[in-house]
């Protein structure tokens, strides 16, 4: 046998692309402003500034098309990047369609997913600003796992809270984060005021990303030196994660293909914003380009079942008003293993992009997805992210779908990571603990229209 | 700013080595043979077909300087090779050292370490010899998650004997071998004779790896169609394993260095061998090469505290008698959390260099090994495999020496895999739960000759 065939499409780190993409400069309509929590009135770069630093801000509402990466930040990512696009022959062989799939994978970063690409320019911008430490919250762990890892880089602190339930439920991403330098309490904790009155009310609180989004916010605004760092959602965040859809451009065509259908999973939406927007920059210029696929939780469904509509980004109602598809902001998602995708609404630049019709959206039920993480990891050896499965689910189905019809199509799946600290949630699927959930429609609505009767009037009529 | 500078040193996968090398052909004297347990007598080739089949078995025994890699195992081997070579410039920052450090990581490859460079083909050399399933023991479980994944490849079944006490203790390898398909089962097992010979006479038995070393090799010999595999020790496993060092060689010529000094860990020596033997090639060829170290757990310390003997491979007294830097077959290794180097004898080709004078070894401390991981962790964001901070810790100690001697010294570290599923151990050093053991030189002495007392007349005099 000679029949060398070509398992990875690397690119040297001198191909690395230097900018990323900035969708806002080509929308065809612009999406709706953020709204002040308690003016209601649209939020002012001033009205941040409290939590980021002004060069977030300025991304955060920028006009230009690209934005140059810094010197720095591309010296750090090449710690993994450009990360690779690996053809998937052994589950094209397996599943037996005339399908080329192909998945472009981030669990090679430190912290194991994408999320460094976001939050290693937030340490360094926030370093540059003269900021001495971070806060976040964290659920599951992968952001906070991240922005230790960066902070660790731009010797910067980090102070992390995580959700009680899964800082003691799943240690090993608290154990991750520490051996990185990072602190990390369960919240709520006794350190802050937030924190301190949850526990006097309910001393047995197994906690909410809310509650540690406000002991993170509160610790931040409480010091001149301390700022606050998100993992998600924001146009900044979504910005930064577009080198992976930049880098997918220049392997596919490295390897002389062209992608019919990009497939990624969506919780908040940065994996999937960040691979899709530069394809769909193609679109928006008039010429060809793929379908964009997004793949959420059927426990979850904010794309396909929720309602497009302002509501808070957090439980309590501290951060702005924005404009998305939400399930309500005081939405409790069940416990589903994918963590990271257990988030009430959704990007307001997905959102709108969604809404415009320039991208399509399933749901997914968990034990499909694990079905199809268990079929991955035997044929191609990674076992991957449960919130990663959402996205190979579909590319399953895709693929049955060309067994069927016989098409050749090329199947781009975004791999956000590796789910070596997830493995007890495969233990559940294969052991037959998992159940799933769907919700009905008109359930839905009415919850929905109950949690955002409860904003602000300006924010209801906008 | 614009002084990009390369992290990684990476090759194509035309550019990946297609021979493995046999440091047999050029050893100035020839190591000892094996001899059989039962009648002391050199084993012959028939001697090892119930086990393995004859492709290995050759490989064992081989004259060749070069062995060509066959493609089906190439093709796999593309899946994660060639690993990257990674220039540690934080690590080197924050050391003030003026040395050039530069690890090989293995951490890629699907299993998470360097094992399945030997899992997949042995997996296909058995596949070829028309073998339904292989057997095997894992103790923390590297070696049972690599070959699940190899058989996995070649539609395979993989049945695996874990000792229970880390079956029971660290779960999540056990999780990542059921989810890459294979089938574990805690040793003692009541699954073979062995196994509820153990359990009758000692129904509490945590188990141990020479117990289910019996259990797989029983499962094996019991069927025409099941083969056993080893992960270390023996000469080909290190012959596969030495794809590390011809890679590294290559890497390092693409990077305009020459190393000075590489250091790897050992436990059974195949990390160490893979990454040594090419370059002792050279050496052997009479040209300059590096110093090479062995860096070994200062608890388990066969090559710097050990006697060069006959000595059986496994505590049962199973397996042939090797000559061997040995702390005694029936030695047990404190539980120290780098379990992949809890093994009280060397392979007798490392075994045999060392004797030879051609490689140096140092032991280190499981405190010192862990303050160097998490040290690593923080500059690189590589949380090492507990195994691999032994070279990452002696290789501090290198570095530091430059700092002081001013030496620019290029240090190449075999940074053997990665330790997401070891962090409880990495917790437990954080919280100072770690205590350390040395071994004094005599009673050592004392222990091993009772031990080497037990074995068969002919192998004492050998």
């Amino acid at each position: 046998m000679s029949d060398a065939r070509q398992r990875k499409i690397l690119l040297d780190e001198s191909e690395m692309p230097t900018r990323w993409y900035n969708i806002l400069a080509d929308l065809p309509t612009p999406p709706a402003p953020y709204l002040h929590p308690a003016t209601g009135e649209p939020v002012t770069p001033d009205d941040l500034t409290g939590l980021f630093p002004m060069a977030l801000i300025e991304q955060e509402l920028s006009p230009e098309r690209f934005i140059d990466i810094p010197e720095e930040v591309l010296d750090v990512y090449r710690m993994w990047r450009p990360s690779p696009l690996y053809r998937a022959f052994r589950l094209e062989e397996r599943l037996g369609t005339p399908a080329r799939i192909y998945y472009k994978y981030e669990g090679v970063s430190p912290a194991g997913s994408h999320k460094p690409n976001s939050a290693v320019p937030q340490a360094f911008y926030n370093k540059q600003a003269g900021i001495r430490k971070l806060t976040t919250e964290t659920g599951a762990g992968q952001w906070g796992t991240s922005l230790a890892f960066a902070c660790a880089q731009f010797d910067m602190e980090c102070e992390i809270w995580q959700v009680k339930g899964s800082y003691e439920g799943k240690p090993y991403r608290r154990m991750m984060i520490e051996t990185l330098g990072g602190t990390i309490h369960p919240s709520p904790s006794d350190l802050t005021e937030s924190g301190r009155k949850i526990l006097a009310e309910h001393p047995d609180s197994t906690g909410s990303l809310g509650i540690a989004i406000a002991e993170a916010v509160e610790e931040a605004m409480a010091h001149d030196d301390v700022h606050y760092a998100l993992g998600s959602v924001l146009n900044h965040v979504l910005l930064h994660q577009t080198i992976i859809g930049e880098e997918t451009i220049l392997q596919l065509a490295k390897a002389g293909e062209s992608a019919d259908i990009v497939i990624g999973c969506t919780g908040g939406g940065s994996n999937f914003g960040g691979m899709a927007f530069p394809f769909l920059r193609e679109r928006l210029a008039g010429k060809e380009g793929p379908v964009l696929r997004a793949a959420e939780p059927a426990s979850c469904p904010s794309l396909t079942q929720g309602t497009f509509a302002y509501d808070f980004g957090d439980v309590a109602g501290f951060t702005p008003m924005m404009k998305m598809h939400t399930l309500g902001h005081d939405f409790m998602p069940d416990p589903i293993h994918a963590g990271g995708l257990r988030y009430h609404g959704m990007s307001p630049l997905i959102s709108h992009v969604y809404h415009e019709g320039l991208i399509e959206a399933v749901a997914k039920t968990q034990q499909e997805c694990f079905a199809a993480g268990v079929e991955f990891a035997r044929a191609e050896g990674i076992v991957p992210a449960p919130e990663s499965t959402h996205a190979i689910a579909e590319a399953l189905a895709e693929a049955a779908r060309c067994a069927e019809s016989g098409e050749e199509k090329v199947i781009v799946i975004a791999l956000s990571g590796h789910g070596h600290l997830d493995l007890p949630a495969y233990q559940a699927y294969l052991e037959g603990q998992l159940t799933d959930h769907t919700w009905d429609d008109e359930e839905l609505r009415e919850s929905v229209s109950e949690s955002l009767a409860k904003l602000p009037q300006a924010a209801q009529q906008a």
